[in-house]
């Protein structure tokens, strides 16, 4: 998808909001464990439910890999489901990949060859060669890792060098030597708040995937309010607060309430974009 | 496995040598195509004929996952035989995990509860909290990504912040924070040569886990001679080398004299530490 298509189907939808697939056996409504394929039949009714407020799926690899092969074939089908039947949300791989170039090219196999992801988180730490076997599939992108929601996030990403310039900043401008912004995007966790502005002056044009709203605690308006831009430049990630807003057979319901809700906060900080037209 | 019980193996076969599993269904030898899984039939080879030669094993996860579940159930099986049949081969999940909190759990589930594996490469751009769900299995450990040994290292892992410490530095002091050397290892790069003396400031009794040798262009003299420690405290890995070394029925018997080779040129190295005793 071009980043053209994606801000398009962002206006259309008036929403830039990504529902993170974070799909947890142990957390699923129990009568679902009698499903041959438990993670998918929640995945598919969540997806159903939740398609029209959202412009973007991203399934968390680890809650796939913890279940070893039954794991990724629910995986695999849920990326299948979502191609075939609403091919324009933009699909994430939230794997963090990343190593030396051989090894890359083999995840980017994976995620753009075997499966066909949109998009895939990527780890910045072993650098240049370990990013750029992601980038040679044509469309597809590679979100770096820049400045993450967590806690740990201040132990080596806030450093500054002896130039004064923090871990996350030097991500920031040495990876666009690499690609453009019609091929990378960042990760900006949402509790950052105002650090957003900093993100800005470095990487105004860019699309950020922001994690961290709802469960970790980030606030949507905070967000909008310092890191939009005017194609929107924001993917926003929920995950916990709307796959598991119930746990009952309605689940899907209630998933779809709380997307919509998200959705109808998101319209409104759009009309700074579409008013500045 | 503790770190003593690493340390006897090591002394018992003479040996430090890690054969890395990175099959790729490309380059394998083309009779084995007719098996009905022809990674995990090579891999079976493999490791029968160099089991005697090595102290570990490192599936490289990027190959298996490119071929998706089917790629995963070879990785399984790999696993499970060399736990049955070589119990005291170390057995390294190389997948360079880390996220936030709840989702390193998971990573952490998968290689640990839904696997036995007894390490797992971990990248540090995430932070302790990334870390330490990966620490709560007793005798299972974290290989924490220091010093690589890609061109892309110099992008962000030799960056001095404004004391002067680079960021690989600063990952080896601050990690030694969240556990001890029972538990933790570091990944440094062959082709990082002199810099071990460096890394050795940091960490005098981590084990490391040192890639680069061989294909990559790293001396094993060297890496002994400055990285070697009272306990060895190396693990070489040497992929490419050792596993392609033949492309023909017979690939499996030119492995294990690649790997005799390495085996024997270590044992030369290894009298520094029981001389020293």
């Amino acid at each position: 998808m071009t980043k053209q298509e994606l801000f398009e189907n962002i206006i259309r939808k008036q929403s830039f909001l990504c529902v993170g697939l974070d799909t947890d056996i142990k957390k699923i409504p129990p009568h679902l464990l009698e499903d041959e394929d438990p993670l998918f039949a929640f995945n598919k009714r969540i997806i159903d439910a939740t398609q029209s407020y959202c412009v973007a799926y991203k399934p968390n690899f680890a809650f796939y890999e913890s279940l070893g092969a039954k794991g990724q074939i629910s995986l695999e089908k849920t990326v299948e489901y979502i191609r075939s039947n609403y091919p324009d949300q933009f699909i994430i791989a939230d794997a963090k990949r990343g190593d030396i170039g051989n090894t890359s090219e083999m995840y980017a196999r994976a995620v753009f060859d075997y499966s066909d992801f949109d998009a895939v988180t990527v780890a910045p730490y072993m650098g240049e060669d370990s990013v750029k076997p992601f980038l040679v599939y044509p469309n597809k992108w590679v979100i770096l890792l820049a400045l993450t929601s967590n806690k740990g996030s201040r132990d080596f990403q806030l450093t500054p060098d002896s130039d004064g310039e923090r871990l996350f900043e030097k991500v920031l401008k040495k990876s666009q030597e690499w690609t453009s912004d019609e091929q990378m995007m960042y990760v900006v966790g949402a509790t950052q708040g105002k650090m957003f502005q900093d993100i800005r002056k470095y990487a105004p044009n860019h699309f950020l995937l922001v994690p961290g709203v709802g469960a970790q605690g980030g606030s949507l308006e905070e967000v909008a309010k310092y890191g939009m831009n005017k194609q929107c430049g924001l993917l926003v990630n929920s995950s916990r607060q709307i796959i598991y807003a119930d746990n009952t057979e309605k689940f899907a319901e209630f998933a779809a309430q709380e997307a919509q809700k998200v959705q109808e906060e998101m319209s409104k900080y759009l009309k700074w974009v579409t008013n500045a037209k």
